[in-house]
This record gives structure tokens, sequence and C-alpha cells, in this order.
């Protein structure tokens, strides 16, 4: 007999796994690839995060841990909010989550019931609607665009309850991929709007500490109701450590902590333990910073000579996002064009913006210095 | 205005986590604490993993990988399937997982709806009901006993459909609390069931390994449609690694590989890269295996002696299912006596059987055997 498959796992694809793919079959033929395509530091941990880990090796059994994350990581964490925040964070308050990932799933789930509608600006990040829908929640795109600095606004959001109430928001500041940021004056706004109106706002803070004109702002300095999110993948360059962290509101607490038990046990050990020296590390991270910052300068210099004339007012992370609407009606195609012909891998706009984004590009300047100023010479070079 | 909160996040604890901190407490006071109530080897990794472990921090950035895991894994996971059971399980249809529960997350949303009926047999895992409730889904618990050796059956099966269909099936094998297993006559009955019926079946073989009379079939030699879960957590040793395993139904693969790419990334990199050594560390692994058998042999001995005398046919796994039906009617209370008064820490059924676990017990052998033996004495002595 034929067995049922759920409707749920019918997602789309990421479109940049087929810019990879085809990057790699590139790199295959012994030619040059410039990767601006890549949502990740081209580093790895801080080397007294890698210390850290070979000497938990050595000591350490490796065991679960308890659900929110071992002490020593959630108190390292809380110090981290007095430092870089000036602000206190008790402790029982942070939970430790594997990746970001992590803290979406418990967090919509804490919130949540099935059928609520949860806002969020286009473009955006795509695992949002995605790991909304996969939960039986109903993603509510807003349409941001330059004008709004490509960030959700009160008057946006009440446009977008005409069709229905919105049980929740999600914000993300720095955006991917627009990199723009809320100020704090624009964070305030949103959060009390929220507050006020009874919606729960998910902060994702996951690029903070990567930011080139002002600092970002957390919604945890702003109401204890909103869920926080972070992560140690980009600032602290430690994706593929899978280790996340998550403000919890007070009356979410509880059913986070069960949800975390029943469904992850507990964030991988060793990466808990060795993310304890990550805030030890500033220098070598703010190093990256540095590096990000000229190649940020050196695109927005460079693309424009090879056309890329429309790009967003990026204040943060590591991506440009460019309308190319006067050169294709097609980024899919076009991307897969400039990496065939220059070398230069980028992500097409549909990933983030299945509406308008076949006329979007992301450019991710996470490489080296070197490997951006190829990119923009191939560029160039191509468009004369 | 006060915010709302989701209903899914409302799971009960485990009660086991009473018990551990009582334990903490007890040994904070220097008291000796016997633990037969943790679910997870007190051996670390074994030496090849860590060592290959130590190699990846010195050469690998640690980045994101593919969602389904590095081929070096998924390759070396099949050469297990053809050496551990002779079977031609082909890399695609492998899938490396953020632990055993990264995998049920995976496979529940892909082959359910919500409102779907799943069933599973009672006494069980509790994190299954847990993890199909907070997906939508509805576990139907299917009692089972000594009579059934804590197995469903076709004809148990039956019965719960009375109720309404039923689109899924849970077994375990061994099974966490029992121990029980099915051979492979009573395995391939409940696979050709499950086929004939259109009922998916998921595989739960996380303790594959550690079994003592008899070797443990797997339902992927048995039915491409089955779900295979397993993970590096228990025979390997590696809990705090977050690292398991999934042979996905062909049917299924698609939806499994998006849902990963959206709700996990990738498992942790430096777990997936060590654990391709741990196909060549079977030597040490066997002298655990060796150390439960002491162990339950020890046990089976000596807890009638203490007035266990009602213990579950255990079969596999690390663990002893007691009926203590005549000792007490409060399970909760009695484990916390024996720990007060024994120093003994053990887990009450509640968390594997809400119904009727008022009158079970857990005791598990993961520990030493040095441990196990000071435990059996210590009741021995409290019962007389």
């Amino acid at each position: 007999m034929t067995l049922k498959v759920g409707s749920r796992g019918t997602l789309p694809p990421f479109i940049v796994m087929e810019v990879m793919m085809a990057a790699a079959e590139r790199e295959a033929q012994e030619k040059a690839v410039y990767h601006l395509e890549v949502g990740q530091p081209s580093t790895s941990a801080p080397a007294g995060v890698i210390a850290r880990a070979h000497q938990a090796l050595q000591e350490d059994k490796l065991g679960y841990t308890v659900s929110p994350g071992i002490p020593e990581l959630r108190e390292a964490i809380s110090a981290h909010y007095a430092h870089f925040y000036n602000l206190d964070i008790p402790m029982d308050r942070i939970f430790a989550t594997t990746g970001s990932t992590g803290a979406f799933i418990l967090g919509f789930l804490a919130a949540f019931d099935p059928g609520d509608r949860v806002a969020l600006a286009s473009p955006g990040y795509p695992c949002y609607r995605h790991i909304l829908k996969a939960l039986g929640l109903v993603p509510v795109e807003i349409e941001t665009g330059p004008e709004h600095r490509f960030q959700p606004t009160p008057e946006l959001i009440d446009e977008a309850r005409a069709g229905g109430d919105i049980a929740g928001l999600i914000v993300a500041s720095p955006s991917n991929p627009a990199g723009t940021m809320l100020d704090e004056t624009k964070m305030r706004r949103l959060v009390d709007y929220c507050d006020a109106e009874g919606i729960r706002l998910i902060s994702d803070e996951i690029y903070h500490g990567l930011e080139y004109d002002f600092k970002s702002a957390t919604a945890a300095s702003l109401s204890e109701s909103a869920i926080v999110v972070n992560s140690f993948s980009k600032y602290f360059c430690m994706t593929g450590w899978r280790l996340g962290w998550m403000i919890v509101p007070p009356d979410l607490q509880r059913a986070v902590e069960c949800l975390a038990q029943n469904l992850f046990i507990s964030p991988p050990t060793l990466s808990q333990i060795a993310a304890t020296a990550a805030f030890d590390c500033h220098d070598e991270l703010r190093s990256n910073v540095k590096r990000y910052r000229e190649n940020r300068a050196l695109l927005l210099d460079e693309l424009p000579k090879a056309g890329f004339t429309n790009i967003a007012p990026s204040d943060g992370a590591f991506y440009l996002y460019a309308d190319i609407s006067d050169m294709t009606n097609d980024s899919r195609e076009f991307c897969a064009r400039i990496l065939a012909e220059t070398g230069t891998a980028a992500t097409p706009g549909l990933d983030f913006d299945s509406a308008r984004g076949h006329r979007t590009m992301r450019f991710s300047f996470a490489g080296s210095t070197e490997e951006c100023a190829a990119a923009a010479e191939a560029l160039k070079a191509w468009r004369v």
C-alpha cells in the first residue's frame, strides 16, 4: 500500500545551493571562482576557542548537558550583555541553543499556536518563512524597499493586520540580505508598538558586532517580552559549531525549557565549553570586522563601475543587496551567467524575496579582500 | 498588553531531572551517590574519535556542511550497514542528523500532517510523545506488558485503530526503558503489517550494538518504506556530540533534505568529521559492551535479593525495568526515598508510562561495575 507523505516537507529549496554546486563544478575544472555567495565567515573560530576545545577533548567526557546549556556559558553570555550593551540580563533568561535555527524552533513553538500569523520583512532570510510553515504557522510577508531601509515599520504592520490578526513579528537588524539596521529609535518604536498591540517580537540579532556606521540596538534593552536570538556563527566565526543563544521572556521560560529538553536534549557540549573562551577573543574577532569593513568599502566603490549602481544602504552584516532590474528580469539566469563568464558566485534575490527577487541579487563580502578585489575586477572587465 | 503564550510548550517535564537534581544536592553534601538514573554511557568517545577531532580542530575551518552531512560520514555509515548487517544501503538514503531527536523531527514532519495519529508502545521513551505533540501530531499509546515483551504487535495496533486511523508506528528495539528486543521474525511481522496497511514505520535503533543474547534486527533490511533512526550516542559513546543518522525512504528524501536545510542547516561539523573514525574503534567499544554485560548480570542477580523480583526480560540497551507494585504505589516518592536512604539514584516509571509508571522504575547499568555493585549492596542492606 502506498504510504502517505506529509505536506510540510514541500518547502522550496535554497537557490543558493544551485549556485554553490555550479561553483564547485567550475572549481573542479580548475577555473577560478570568487565566492561572494556564501553567508559565513571565511575564517575559523578564534584561536582561544580552538585551544579551549582541545583542552575539553582531553578533560571532559562530553556527555549531555542540562538543556539550557552549561552555567559557565550562560554566565559568559550574561557578562557579554553587560560589556557589549551595558545591560543586565540574568543568566536564567539565557538559553544556549543548537544554532539560531534551534532558537527559532523553540521560540516559535513556545509563543504561537498552529494557524497564528507571524509578520516579517521581505526580502528576508528564507528559513524564517520555512520554519514557520513547517510548524503550522502562517508567515505574513511585509514588502519593504530602500524607502524603509528594508525594515518593517508600525505603519507597514498596520497594513498587514488588515488581512487578519498578527501574533508575532520577526525583525532582523542587521538584515540578511540587505545589511540595513534599525537604530535605537526605530527599534524602540517597533518594540513599543508590539508591546502595546500584543504582538510577540522576535529579534534576530545574529549579525550584531558586524556593523560599520553605528552600533546595533538590542531589543533586550527595550522589553522583557521580546524573544532575542543570537549566535556564535557570524561575529564569532563558529558556523559549523552549531551554537546559538536566546534571551527568553519570563512568561515563556518554562515552555522553552520543556521543549528544549524534548526536541534537542542539549546543544553540542564541546561547542558550549569552547564558546566560553570566545568572549576573550575580541582582538582577533575585531580584525575580521576590519577586513569586512575594507571589503565593503571596496565593493561599494567598485561594483557601481561594473553596472551595479543600485545597492541597498548596508549598515552591517557582510552583505550588499543590489537591485539589478536595469540589467535583467531573471536573477537566477543572470547569476548563473556571471558565474560562468566572470567566476563570481553570488546569490539570486529569489531566495529572499519570491515576489521581487528575480530583479535583485546578494553579494557577500565575508571572504578575503583579495577575493572581493578579484571579483570586482572580473565584473568590471565583463561589463566593458 | 499581555502577550499570548503558545499551547505547544506545555509539555510535562522529565521527572528524571528531579532525581538528577536531588542526586546533585546529595553529592554537594559529600554523600555517596550511585548513578543508576542516567541514560548515557559513563565513558567518553573512543580514543580514535578524540584523535580525529584534535586533527580536525587544527586542519578544518569547521564551517557549515551540506545538510545531509559530509560524504565521508555518509559513506562510513553505509559501510557500517554492509559490515554490521550485511546490507547495502546507498549513501543517498543516509542523512546525518543533529542527534536522533533531529532525525525524529525531520521524519515526523516529512511523513505526517497535523492531526495524524502515530502509535507507539507504552512504556516508552517520553520524547517520542512530546515531539509528536509539539509538531501537532497525536500520539496513540499502546499499552504493552511483559506478556508482549513490551513491544507492539499487529493485534495491539489493530485494537488501537478502532479509535481512528493510524498514520505511523514508532518501534524501539532494544526498548527504552524495558531493554526488550524484537527478533527478526517479530520485526518482519510488524514491517509487513505496516507496509500492507499503509502505516509508516519509524524504527528507533539507537541501542543497536548493545545486545546480550541475540543480534538486533534492523527495519532497513526488511522495507525501503521504513524510517530508520540511529545515533552515535549510545554504542559509540558520543552523547554530547549531538550526532545521529537516519535512513530515509526514497519517497521522503526530498522533503527531509528541504526540512533539514531550513530547520538545522547542518549537523555539528566537528562531530561529523570525528565520527568518521568511530567505525575503526570497535575494540574499545566492545569492551564497554562487555562491561554492560557484567553490570547487567550483576544487577539481575542482586536486585531480586533487594526485593526487585519482577524485572522485565531485558535483551539489550543498558536498562532494567522493574515492576515495584509489591513495594509502592508511588514510584516518585519511592525513588526519592531510596536515593535519600541508600544513595541509589534511579528513575521513576512515570517518565515512560504516565498511566502505570507509578508502580515501576528503571535502573540504568551504563556506569561502572563498581557503581552497580555498590548500589546493589546498599539496596540489599536497606531492604534488610
